[in-house]
């Protein structure tokens, strides 16, 4: 039975747009003493991935419509927040208590369509990647290029969730792994078939990325070693529940 | 930075009623070669648990009542696992594609109220510890008082998830661990003020600790080792969105 470890990579310098993040990720490692091996999974936040793809965005630069000023009256928030809220969403699923959940363009059900105002600067607010599937596969094929292994990507933000209190970090990409672990049909040893039991192991990955790092330590990418997975490219979209399997859409 | 590490502890057998999970834990530790030190987080699978406290029921006892059968027979279930979902829960969340989400009497919402059928033997079913904070401080304490050092304990069931295909692991039990690291108030190198950010520790932790183990292997504890943590007893209880904030009841 393999360890499973969390390596945080050191010294990542803050990211504009047009950042080498692959480069800048071979930089790091070197920094922090780890040799890239077989089957390493790194893990990116997502802040760091819209950084350097441009996808920040000046609020003083967006003016807010008419809905976006009445949703923004009734949730408290600021009107050009929630147009840009909008804007990335497809739907509002819920609004309450100050909270607006939105369905984004992805099919990812979460707080603020993943908009948020932490750790980019003074009235900037930074968007969810365009297609955060393909920044995977863009820096998997890079890693792999450099190092000569085979790799995995995630993408990772942190998403509140239903009937519990907090938020975990989830994938919203990933790249070479596939984002769930299939226990379908298999037996357990009184020979019970599991039916339905499918680990999202991306989701659980991106979580322990969040233990090692945290929201403050200015650490964006982190190596996790020793995991067991299968190689795929249906991306972190394949995780979203087809409509009609949904019961709370 | 801290590395983070997740040890699979070896060579548990199988647990039945009555088990000293403790001592059995402190063999397998020295089975694994691994020695407690302070902070050391012990992750122990709800099945374990609620095999040690004889909350495996034989479907055949059950005599199942007006309500379950025709829930049963909508939903395509075993009417008598179907009254057990139904004795185990406060309210049916949602039924649909063969699924009964409940709430459970400690407040958890998820699929059969937590019962389920695997890994537990022919006919069997394996309901939720009755207070799986009450058994994770047991076990911590009984930790803590073998080995002398500050320990927590968390305990794990599979949860599903609206909006996202397949499940993670989550903490349904902890003991001395703050289940929310609560960033609220703090401030980003920006100066910008967090409001709501607030990392349920105990969730990742239980997803870090499945994707060392899977579901198959035999192996229900293992120990989590390098995360930054607070120590309280909030339990996982603590977790439970409040009623009045709960957009999604």
């Amino acid at each position: 039975m393999q360890r499973l470890q969390v390596i945080p990579l050191l010294g990542i310098p803050e990211l504009t747009k047009g950042a080498d993040l692959v480069q800048l990720i071979l930089e790091s490692m070197e920094r922090t003493g780890v040799v890239a091996e077989d089957g390493d999974i790194f893990v990116v936040k997502q802040k760091a991935v819209s950084k350097a793809e441009g996808r920040v965005v000046a609020l003083d630069e967006i003016r807010p419509g008419k809905k976006a000023k009445a949703l923004a009256r009734a949730q408290k928030k600021d009107p050009r927040l929630v147009e840009l809220i909008l804007k990335e969403s497809v739907r509002v699923v819920r609004a309450g208590h100050g909270v607006i959940i939105t369905e984004t363009r992805h099919g990812f059900v979460c707080a603020n369509s993943g908009i948020d105002q932490s750790n980019v600067g003074a009235g900037l607010a930074a968007l969810l990647p365009v297609d955060p599937d393909k920044s995977s596969r863009q820096i998997r094929r890079g890693l792999e290029g450099a190092t000569g292994k085979r790799l995995a990507v995630v993408v990772t933000d942190t998403f509140g969730r239903p009937w519990r209190r907090g938020q975990t970090d989830v994938a919203i990409g990933c790249s070479g792994i596939a984002p769930l672990n299939p226990y379908a049909g298999k037996k357990d040893k009184y020979g019970y078939v599991l039916r339905v039991t499918e680990p999202a192991v991306v989701d659980e990955i991106a979580g322990a990325a969040e233990l090692a790092t945290g929201k403050l330590t200015g650490i964006p990418v982190s190596l996790v070693r020793g995991v067991q997975y299968r190689r795929s490219e249906d991306g972190a979209r394949s995780l979203v529940m087809q409509k009609r399997r949904d019961l709370f859409r």
